[in-house]
């Protein structure tokens, strides 16, 4: 383990190795590649023998909460699987957590706030994090892995979305339906409001943070925008997932957004969140995707349906080629369209990487 | 209660009063209307007192079983509410059951099977069931009610589709990812195409029955829909949903369809299944849908976010009109874009039904 990179306090790490690979960062920006880079959303998890070697002596927050333990896991799929980019091995719920909110987090059920937030007065005893001070230990573990990358591959800091976390923060816990956040929405839209802009100053702080201490792309995942229709998602999701990423983006490096569920507002999010990259899950077709995208400039980040993983090595590169051609070979990071399972096979992982890496972009931008 | 009205075999009830209010069925066949029907999704449910009093002293399946208490829940919400049209109360799982399976409904975790169905093996062993045998207490549910109903407003049958009753029979339980059903697909496709095949004759026959008890409409519920991909959906689900509704068609009754989570198959399914109406869930706008569907001929179903009906009832009606005026008027059946939920007040569901019956539709057809 190589020892942490001091950040400079305003500005990208300025003594960082040059890049021997910035395929990620390229692609991100919109210039044309040979190849499209690929990484998988939670490639750092459970799937790899060598990720529960380390999770059986350590729980999930513990691992969160530990530089080193986090920058091991987060290089293990650069080194095993061998991915294009690294993405810092956290999870979105710090957020609250560093706002003052008790999270507990229970194998079989999830993480859970006991104590969820569901009035104004509980808005306003929440906490303005200082992520240099509570999410001190993210910001370590992002200049830990910073330095012990040493340039091979790209760093991707993260967080989840205003909605996403006020969904989780009013309800207390993952649901099928989130029935309880909404009906905040209906009934308190006042309180609703008043969590979500506190949560986009936050997130968007955070982001910046997590840029000055190393991480070269950062990705705002709205993971519960399924549970909204398309006039909730204009009014309560989309607002402060725009002001997150404004606050974001003054960070300089190249931001992804990802919401998935919400395929209808692809267009949307490329107008109004001034992302580079807009994430594509797995519900939408990846002609489809581009060609609703294509107008608007951005790149496109997708979409493989994890599940595919699963399938004979035969068919996963089959269907990687198919994604790859539907894409087109420029403005596009090969990923899956949601986070890889616990239980997929690691030769399927390879697969899916390696035929990405072994595929030629046509030479033409689209 | 009245005495269960007899069908004659093969043909619908003959010696049924006339429907004093057929508006349901009128929009259905795509007639012009002075309004919209209405009607909601589990509208015989927990949030009607009335429905917890019977459901406190049987358990859920005693009350599908029972067709004088599947009839008496299936009337409250015409009496108590004033919708429409009538839904049998009934559950989709039936089916499953009747072939065999052993099906167990625990109030906290669902419905479950305790044996699944992993192999071609299981699935050989599936009984071919008879709806007059295994499915009667249904039929006769539905016999009862019409009866009971004597022409007030229809009565809608239904049955879950393929795909998703196989997802269920393929996990054992509802999940958020039905990644062992779709493993199946990827790495035992001919053991699911045997399934599926199985379920769609098993479906399309029940349906049938259903009419010649009584049903003078009938809904398919693709509920898992949003599980898979497009061409998954193309390759699993739609041949099977297809067939079971060409086998549900011969009945000669109204078909709806309905696939929520899948927004962008609406003109497949409205090509593909023959459907007489397409229903619409809440994730997308109703102007949309109805751009999309017009080109099709078909009537629509939807498609309020039952959520909504947590929010003030001027609020319920300010965006209930917003609805009606998105589909325009013609070739709609208004309906919650889900099922309505167990905490929803009744204040707020006979906000939205009496919204739309004292609304006029405009009167030439769009």
């Amino acid at each position: 383990m190589t020892a942490p990179t001091a950040a400079s306090a305003g500005a990208p790490v300025l003594d960082a190795p040059p890049m021997t690979n910035d395929l990620f960062l390229r692609a991100c920006r919109g210039e044309i590649v040979e190849r499209p880079p690929v990484w998988m959303m939670r490639q750092a998890g459970r799937y790899l023998p060598e990720y529960r070697a380390v999770r059986a002596k350590s729980d999930f927050l513990t691992m969160c909460r530990t530089p080193e333990l986090a920058t091991e896991v987060t290089l293990q799929p650069i080194d095993i699987v061998g991915t294009d980019a690294a993405i810092i091995f956290s999870d979105i719920l710090v957020i609250p957590e560093a706002m003052g909110m008790h999270l507990v987090m229970e194998e079989s059920v999830g993480p859970q706030f006991p104590v969820p937030v569901r009035s104004l007065e509980a808005v306003r005893q929440l906490r303005t994090p200082d992520p240099e001070v509570e999410l001190r230990y993210v910001l370590d573990a992002l200049r830990m892995t910073r330095g012990a990358l040493g340039g091979r591959v790209p760093l991707i800091g993260f967080a989840g979305a205003p909605w996403t976390l006020a969904a989780y923060m009013i309800e207390g816990k993952g649901t099928k339906q989130f029935s309880v956040a909404k009906k905040m929405l209906f009934q308190q839209p006042e309180t609703a409001h008043a969590l979500l802009a506190r949560l986009a100053d936050a997130v968007g702080e955070y982001l910046v943070a997590q840029v000055k201490a190393g991480a070269q792309a950062l990705q705002l995942f709205e993971s519960w925008a399924g549970s909204l229709g398309p006039q909730e998602f204009r009014t309560f999701a989309l607002p402060y997932l725009s002001r997150a990423a404004a606050i974001a983006r003054t960070a300089g490096v190249p931001l992804i957004v990802f919401a998935p569920g919400a395929s209808w507002a692809l267009e949307l999010l490329a107008e109004s969140t001034g992302a580079d990259v807009i994430g594509v899950d797995w519900h939408i077709e990846a002609a489809d995707a581009r060609r609703r995208l294509a107008p608007h400039g951005v790149s496109m980040q997708g979409n493989l349906d994890p599940c595919l993983l699963y399938a004979p090595p035969d068919i996963v590169r089959a269907r990687t080629l198919e994604m790859l051609e539907g894409f087109g070979g420029q403005r596009h990071i090969a990923n899956l369209g949601h986070g890889i399972l616990p239980d997929t096979p690691v030769e399927s992982a390879k697969a899916f990487v390696d035929t990405v890496k072994s595929w030629r972009s046509p030479a033409t931008a689209r």
